[in-house]
Protein backbone atom coordinates (compact mmCIF):
# COMPACT_ATOMS: atom_id res chain seq x y z
CA UNK A 1 0.00 0.00 0.00
CA UNK A 2 3.12 2.44 1.19
CA UNK A 3 6.38 2.69 -0.88
CA UNK A 4 9.49 1.38 1.05
CA UNK A 5 10.81 3.90 2.11
CA UNK A 6 14.09 4.43 0.90
CA UNK A 7 16.77 5.79 3.20
CA UNK A 8 18.65 4.52 6.33
CA UNK A 9 17.46 7.03 8.34
CA UNK A 10 13.78 6.73 8.06
CA UNK A 11 14.74 3.08 8.58
CA UNK A 12 16.37 3.83 11.88
CA UNK A 13 12.46 5.17 12.91
CA UNK A 14 11.07 2.17 13.05
CA UNK A 15 13.52 0.18 15.34
CA UNK A 16 12.06 -0.50 19.06
CA UNK A 17 12.19 2.92 20.45
CA UNK A 18 9.63 4.16 23.45
CA UNK A 19 7.35 6.89 23.43
CA UNK A 20 6.54 8.81 26.87
CA UNK A 21 2.80 9.14 27.13
CA UNK A 22 2.19 11.79 30.03
CA UNK A 23 -1.92 11.19 30.94
CA UNK A 24 -3.67 11.37 34.06
CA UNK A 25 -7.12 9.63 32.86
CA UNK A 26 -6.61 6.08 33.68
CA UNK A 27 -9.21 5.60 31.20
CA UNK A 28 -7.96 7.65 28.39
CA UNK A 29 -4.84 5.69 29.24
CA UNK A 30 -6.12 2.23 29.13
CA UNK A 31 -7.52 3.01 25.66
CA UNK A 32 -4.44 4.46 24.72
CA UNK A 33 -2.24 1.35 25.50
CA UNK A 34 -5.02 -1.07 23.83
CA UNK A 35 -4.48 1.16 20.57
CA UNK A 36 -0.84 1.37 21.08
CA UNK A 37 -0.24 -2.19 21.23
CA UNK A 38 -2.31 -3.01 18.26
CA UNK A 39 -1.02 0.14 15.60
CA UNK A 40 2.29 0.45 17.25
CA UNK A 41 3.80 -2.99 18.76
CA UNK A 42 6.73 -1.96 17.81
CA UNK A 43 7.39 0.79 20.49
CA UNK A 44 7.48 0.76 23.78
CA UNK A 45 4.83 2.66 25.61
CA UNK A 46 5.97 4.45 29.09
CA UNK A 47 3.31 6.29 31.51
CA UNK A 48 3.88 9.24 33.54
CA UNK A 49 0.46 10.65 35.55
CA UNK A 50 2.35 14.16 36.38
CA UNK A 51 4.38 16.23 34.65
CA UNK A 52 7.20 15.97 37.80
CA UNK A 53 6.86 11.79 36.75
CA UNK A 54 8.06 12.45 33.07
CA UNK A 55 10.53 14.77 33.17
CA UNK A 56 12.06 13.10 35.67
CA UNK A 57 11.78 9.81 33.40
CA UNK A 58 12.71 11.96 30.61
CA UNK A 59 16.16 12.78 32.64
CA UNK A 60 16.45 9.74 33.51
CA UNK A 61 16.90 7.83 29.95
CA UNK A 62 19.12 11.53 28.90
CA UNK A 63 22.39 9.88 30.56
CA UNK A 64 21.78 6.87 27.79
CA UNK A 65 20.32 8.85 24.69
CA UNK A 66 19.45 5.67 23.14
CA UNK A 67 16.91 4.63 26.36
CA UNK A 68 15.40 8.42 25.43
CA UNK A 69 11.20 8.27 23.97
CA UNK A 70 11.09 9.35 20.42
CA UNK A 71 7.97 10.80 20.80
CA UNK A 72 5.94 12.25 23.52
CA UNK A 73 2.49 12.33 23.88
CA UNK A 74 1.08 15.12 25.87
CA UNK A 75 -2.31 15.37 28.14
CA UNK A 76 -2.91 18.78 28.09
CA UNK A 77 -4.80 19.00 31.28
CA UNK A 78 -3.09 17.95 33.82
CA UNK A 79 -4.94 18.64 35.82
CA UNK A 80 -4.98 22.07 34.35
CA UNK A 81 -4.13 23.63 31.12
CA UNK A 82 -1.42 25.62 32.41
CA UNK A 83 0.25 22.16 33.81
CA UNK A 84 0.41 20.73 30.18
CA UNK A 85 1.75 23.98 28.77
CA UNK A 86 4.37 24.27 31.61
CA UNK A 87 5.71 20.93 30.64
CA UNK A 88 5.88 22.49 26.84
CA UNK A 89 8.18 25.15 28.51
CA UNK A 90 10.48 23.25 30.73
CA UNK A 91 10.64 20.15 27.69
CA UNK A 92 11.65 22.73 25.37
CA UNK A 93 14.00 24.62 27.45
CA UNK A 94 16.31 21.12 28.46
CA UNK A 95 19.79 20.54 26.49
CA UNK A 96 19.69 18.89 23.72
CA UNK A 97 18.71 16.26 22.46
CA UNK A 98 15.88 16.08 25.22
CA UNK A 99 14.44 19.08 23.74
CA UNK A 100 14.24 17.92 20.23
CA UNK A 101 11.92 15.16 20.82
CA UNK A 102 8.43 15.99 18.75
CA UNK A 103 5.41 16.35 22.08
CA UNK A 104 2.23 15.89 20.03
CA UNK A 105 -0.37 17.69 22.33
CA UNK A 106 -3.91 15.22 23.19
CA UNK A 107 -6.65 16.85 24.56
CA UNK A 108 -10.89 16.52 25.24
CA UNK A 109 -10.54 20.23 24.68
CA UNK A 110 -11.05 21.47 20.58
CA UNK A 111 -11.14 25.30 22.92
CA UNK A 112 -8.84 27.71 20.30
CA UNK A 113 -6.65 28.91 22.91
CA UNK A 114 -5.98 25.62 24.41
CA UNK A 115 -5.02 25.45 20.52
CA UNK A 116 -2.85 28.34 20.04
CA UNK A 117 -1.15 28.08 23.30
CA UNK A 118 0.30 24.17 22.53
CA UNK A 119 1.59 25.35 19.49
CA UNK A 120 2.77 28.54 21.00
CA UNK A 121 5.15 27.00 23.92
CA UNK A 122 6.55 24.15 20.89
CA UNK A 123 4.06 21.47 21.19
CA UNK A 124 4.50 19.92 17.36
CA UNK A 125 0.97 19.49 16.55
CA UNK A 126 -2.39 19.67 18.64
CA UNK A 127 -4.96 16.40 18.14
CA UNK A 128 -8.47 16.31 19.67
CA UNK A 129 -9.00 12.88 21.69
CA UNK A 130 -11.54 10.84 19.65
CA UNK A 131 -14.36 9.42 21.73
CA UNK A 132 -14.21 5.77 21.42
CA UNK A 133 -11.52 3.02 20.96
CA UNK A 134 -12.53 2.64 16.81
CA UNK A 135 -11.07 6.34 16.98
CA UNK A 136 -8.05 5.98 19.33
CA UNK A 137 -7.66 3.08 16.58
CA UNK A 138 -7.68 5.66 13.72
CA UNK A 139 -5.76 7.86 15.17
CA UNK A 140 -2.75 5.63 16.32
CA UNK A 141 -2.67 3.93 12.85
CA UNK A 142 -2.21 7.29 12.06
CA UNK A 143 0.32 8.64 14.17
CA UNK A 144 2.03 5.51 13.59
CA UNK A 145 2.27 6.03 9.41
CA UNK A 146 3.08 9.72 9.87
CA UNK A 147 5.84 10.05 12.80
CA UNK A 148 7.31 6.75 12.03
CA UNK A 149 7.19 5.82 8.23
CA UNK A 150 6.86 9.57 6.87
CA UNK A 151 8.54 11.68 8.94
CA UNK A 152 12.24 10.92 9.61
CA UNK A 153 12.59 11.34 14.18
CA UNK A 154 15.22 12.93 15.81
CA UNK A 155 18.51 11.01 15.37
CA UNK A 156 18.46 10.38 19.28
CA UNK A 157 20.17 7.29 18.83
CA UNK A 158 23.37 8.97 16.58
CA UNK A 159 23.60 12.15 18.69
CA UNK A 160 26.43 12.96 20.99
CA UNK B 1 -12.54 4.33 4.82
CA UNK B 2 -11.56 7.03 7.82
CA UNK B 3 -13.98 8.08 10.23
CA UNK B 4 -15.86 11.57 10.52
CA UNK B 5 -13.69 14.10 13.08
CA UNK B 6 -16.35 14.52 15.36
CA UNK B 7 -15.47 18.49 16.11
CA UNK B 8 -15.72 21.84 14.88
CA UNK B 9 -12.28 23.18 15.28
CA UNK B 10 -11.09 19.47 13.10
CA UNK B 11 -13.74 20.58 10.42
CA UNK B 12 -12.19 24.20 9.88
CA UNK B 13 -9.06 22.81 9.29
CA UNK B 14 -10.38 21.69 5.73
CA UNK B 15 -11.69 24.95 4.59
CA UNK B 16 -9.87 26.43 1.90
CA UNK B 17 -6.23 27.41 3.15
CA UNK B 18 -2.90 28.28 2.54
CA UNK B 19 0.06 26.72 2.37
CA UNK B 20 3.92 28.44 2.13
CA UNK B 21 6.70 26.26 0.67
CA UNK B 22 9.98 27.47 0.60
CA UNK B 23 12.02 25.88 -1.65
CA UNK B 24 14.42 27.24 -4.24
CA UNK B 25 14.74 24.55 -6.76
CA UNK B 26 12.40 25.07 -9.53
CA UNK B 27 11.89 20.97 -10.33
CA UNK B 28 11.20 19.90 -6.78
CA UNK B 29 8.79 22.91 -6.51
CA UNK B 30 7.34 21.45 -10.04
CA UNK B 31 6.62 18.38 -8.54
CA UNK B 32 5.48 19.67 -5.13
CA UNK B 33 3.18 22.22 -6.94
CA UNK B 34 1.53 18.83 -9.03
CA UNK B 35 1.71 16.59 -6.21
CA UNK B 36 -0.35 19.49 -3.90
CA UNK B 37 -3.11 19.55 -6.92
CA UNK B 38 -3.44 16.01 -6.57
CA UNK B 39 -3.99 15.24 -2.80
CA UNK B 40 -4.63 18.87 -1.41
CA UNK B 41 -6.96 20.45 -3.58
CA UNK B 42 -8.34 22.67 -1.25
CA UNK B 43 -5.50 24.23 -0.08
CA UNK B 44 -3.57 27.19 -2.18
CA UNK B 45 0.16 26.74 -2.47
CA UNK B 46 2.04 30.16 -2.54
CA UNK B 47 5.77 29.84 -3.03
CA UNK B 48 8.68 31.85 -1.33
CA UNK B 49 12.07 30.69 -2.80
CA UNK B 50 13.72 32.45 -0.54
CA UNK B 51 13.75 32.99 3.42
CA UNK B 52 13.30 36.98 2.99
CA UNK B 53 10.97 36.45 0.36
CA UNK B 54 8.93 33.96 2.80
CA UNK B 55 8.66 35.96 6.11
CA UNK B 56 7.43 39.21 3.80
CA UNK B 57 4.70 36.29 2.87
CA UNK B 58 4.14 36.05 6.59
CA UNK B 59 4.15 39.22 7.91
CA UNK B 60 1.84 40.58 4.56
CA UNK B 61 -0.64 38.08 5.47
CA UNK B 62 -0.52 38.63 9.58
CA UNK B 63 -1.99 42.29 8.88
CA UNK B 64 -5.17 39.80 8.17
CA UNK B 65 -4.97 36.87 10.23
CA UNK B 66 -7.43 34.47 8.26
CA UNK B 67 -5.08 34.85 4.89
CA UNK B 68 -2.48 33.47 7.59
CA UNK B 69 -0.69 29.89 5.98
CA UNK B 70 -1.95 27.48 7.95
CA UNK B 71 1.26 24.80 7.32
CA UNK B 72 4.67 25.82 6.05
CA UNK B 73 7.08 23.37 4.39
CA UNK B 74 10.43 24.38 4.13
CA UNK B 75 12.89 23.29 2.37
CA UNK B 76 16.08 23.40 4.62
CA UNK B 77 19.13 23.69 2.13
CA UNK B 78 17.94 27.40 1.18
CA UNK B 79 20.76 27.47 -0.20
CA UNK B 80 22.43 26.54 2.85
CA UNK B 81 21.49 24.69 6.41
CA UNK B 82 21.73 28.38 8.07
CA UNK B 83 18.94 29.40 6.46
CA UNK B 84 16.59 27.28 7.00
CA UNK B 85 17.52 26.92 10.39
CA UNK B 86 17.91 30.96 10.85
CA UNK B 87 14.21 31.19 9.09
CA UNK B 88 13.03 28.32 11.61
CA UNK B 89 14.72 31.12 14.45
CA UNK B 90 12.99 34.12 12.71
CA UNK B 91 9.30 33.01 12.58
CA UNK B 92 9.51 31.46 16.03
CA UNK B 93 10.25 34.72 17.66
CA UNK B 94 7.41 36.17 15.71
CA UNK B 95 4.31 37.66 17.56
CA UNK B 96 1.50 34.86 17.76
CA UNK B 97 -0.36 34.47 15.80
CA UNK B 98 2.99 33.62 12.96
CA UNK B 99 5.08 31.79 15.40
CA UNK B 100 2.38 29.00 15.78
CA UNK B 101 2.33 28.20 12.36
CA UNK B 102 3.58 24.35 12.31
CA UNK B 103 7.29 24.26 9.99
CA UNK B 104 7.38 20.99 8.54
CA UNK B 105 11.30 20.67 7.11
CA UNK B 106 11.71 19.08 3.77
CA UNK B 107 15.02 17.89 2.78
CA UNK B 108 17.09 15.99 0.14
CA UNK B 109 19.28 15.45 3.28
CA UNK B 110 19.52 12.67 5.80
CA UNK B 111 22.26 13.70 7.67
CA UNK B 112 21.65 13.64 11.54
CA UNK B 113 23.30 17.50 12.15
CA UNK B 114 19.87 18.52 9.21
CA UNK B 115 17.32 16.65 11.80
CA UNK B 116 18.65 17.22 14.88
CA UNK B 117 18.68 20.96 13.99
CA UNK B 118 15.56 21.10 12.43
CA UNK B 119 13.42 19.83 15.24
CA UNK B 120 16.17 22.18 18.19
CA UNK B 121 15.08 25.32 16.28
CA UNK B 122 11.65 24.34 16.43
CA UNK B 123 10.71 22.42 13.18
CA UNK B 124 7.57 20.22 14.03
CA UNK B 125 8.71 17.36 11.61
CA UNK B 126 11.25 16.68 9.05
CA UNK B 127 10.79 14.62 6.10
CA UNK B 128 13.36 13.45 3.57
CA UNK B 129 12.52 14.36 0.55
CA UNK B 130 11.33 11.50 -1.80
CA UNK B 131 12.94 10.80 -5.14
CA UNK B 132 10.20 10.20 -7.84
CA UNK B 133 7.09 11.91 -7.86
CA UNK B 134 4.99 8.50 -6.94
CA UNK B 135 6.87 9.31 -3.71
CA UNK B 136 5.70 12.77 -3.39
CA UNK B 137 2.23 11.55 -4.35
CA UNK B 138 2.84 9.19 -1.22
CA UNK B 139 3.92 11.77 1.21
CA UNK B 140 1.39 14.74 0.33
CA UNK B 141 -1.43 12.26 0.74
CA UNK B 142 -0.18 11.26 4.39
CA UNK B 143 0.15 15.35 5.22
CA UNK B 144 -3.11 15.85 3.98
CA UNK B 145 -4.70 12.86 6.19
CA UNK B 146 -2.26 14.36 9.39
CA UNK B 147 -2.38 17.81 9.29
CA UNK B 148 -5.89 18.53 7.74
CA UNK B 149 -7.84 14.75 9.04
CA UNK B 150 -6.05 14.21 12.15
CA UNK B 151 -4.69 17.50 13.74
CA UNK B 152 -6.07 20.65 14.58
CA UNK B 153 -3.87 23.19 13.29
CA UNK B 154 -3.86 26.62 14.59
CA UNK B 155 -6.97 28.29 15.00
CA UNK B 156 -5.76 31.32 13.20
CA UNK B 157 -9.29 32.39 11.67
CA UNK B 158 -10.21 32.43 14.98
CA UNK B 159 -7.47 34.21 17.29
CA UNK B 160 -7.26 37.74 17.99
Amino acid sequence: MRTPQPNEAVKANVKQTRVLVIEDNEDHWALMNRAMQQCLSEVTPILATTTIEALEIVQKYSIQEWELPKLILLDLYLPTREDGCEFLQQIKSLPSPCSQIPVVVLSASSDPADISESYQYGGSSYIVKPTDFSGWITYFNELRIYWWETVTLPPINLSI
